[in-house]
């Protein structure tokens, strides 16, 4: 079965966004700060259609980031922070005509709703939870891992769930000293997989420790 | 002039200690497993004492932490969340006869109180403020590096006053999921010196990042 892995990117006081996210600002005051280690990187340039960047472990790590079979997020990651479709049904949510997916992805919500290509990215609205978007999701990659895209509020409710295979934690030098923390709650027994470092960012790797 | 550093080991959502701190369980529920990969390290049982021991890199790590010429607390961190010393003037805190600092400790405190002598640590309470009690651990450390304690609310104070040159952050991967978060709010920029990594904890080290 294929793996559900998270890769976010916290401050070191453990922020995924600072405070007063909007639809203009999604990231909260401060928060596009938390992304700088990737923009310069040749694997996110290529994601997003650009040539040239630099080649490093940042870039090799931005590179795993990027080979999912399929991606779940959460509404609101989806929308920006805006309200759901209904009062506008053909909001298209932040992303663009060209979202950086280029493979499925199922967002979590309350609201249904048909799906939605843009480029080379299905949307798929799941209305049925989160082990239902994970099943949808595990078919539609293929064998491929599944990514968990945040927010945090849905990464916390596949932690807390035990369905987390692999957590994959890129914390940046900063202290954003308020925001949506990626952490509210218990979690399973972890052991750390993998550890790597540079100036811009540390790229902590764990995995639920399993019962034998 | 002396450097003031902080080694705090908290877990992985952020956590110095587990919910509900009491005199007799002054980490909390669960906190106590926040410091067993020390436990058994060779530096750590020979500062507290005892012979043998583990030596790895987390021992190296764990003699770094020991080595201090003065250390400043707070005064819930002497006392272990017992109230001030007026209605037992003789309370000495929870660490026993043989305290494992073996060099002055300066304990910040709005309550005045004589110097008390606990084996070969002596304790300092100062009541005039942080920079006071760093003036004064500077002086009693001739030289050697002056190391703060905690808690972690005098951890941020000092970290939002700039006054610390090494933040040295042992991240256990344990999920607490409440307790007492070693930051909550601001504090300088940050830059990464060293990372170094065991199944037991993840050491990773920060210095402000200091204006040309």
């Amino acid at each position: 079965m294929s793996e559900l892995t998270v890769d976010i990117t916290a401050s070191l006081d453990g922020y995924v966004a600072g405070p007063s996210p909007s639809l203009e600002d999604p990231l909260g005051v401060g928060g596009e700060r938390l992304h700088e280690w990737l923009f310069g990187l040749a694997s996110f340039r290529k994601q997003h259609g650009m040539e040239g960047g630099v080649v490093s472990d940042d870039d090799a790590v931005s590179k795993e980031m990027a080979g999912a079979g399929a991606t779940i997020m959460g509404r609101k990651m989806f929308s920006g922070g805006a309200g759901p479709w209904e009062s506008d049904p053909n909001a298209n949510g932040w992303w663009g005509d060209e979202p950086p997916f280029h493979t499925p992805v199922f967002v979590l919500t309350h609201h249904e709703r048909d799906d939605l290509v843009l480029g080379e990215t299905r949307f798929v609205f799941v209305t049925d939870g989160i082990e239902s978007a994970l099943a949808h999701a595990r078919t539609a990659a293929g064998g491929e891992r599944v990514a968990i895209g945040g927010g945090a509020d849905v990464i916390q409710q596949y932690l807390k769930a035990g369905l987390i295979d692999e957590l994959r934690l890129h914390v940046v030098p900063l202290l954003l000293g308020g925001g949506t923390r990626l952490f509210d709650g218990p979690g399973p027994e972890l052991r750390v997989t993998r550890v790597l470092s540079s100036d811009a960012a540390t790229h902590l790797t764990y995995r639920p420790v399993k019962e034998a």
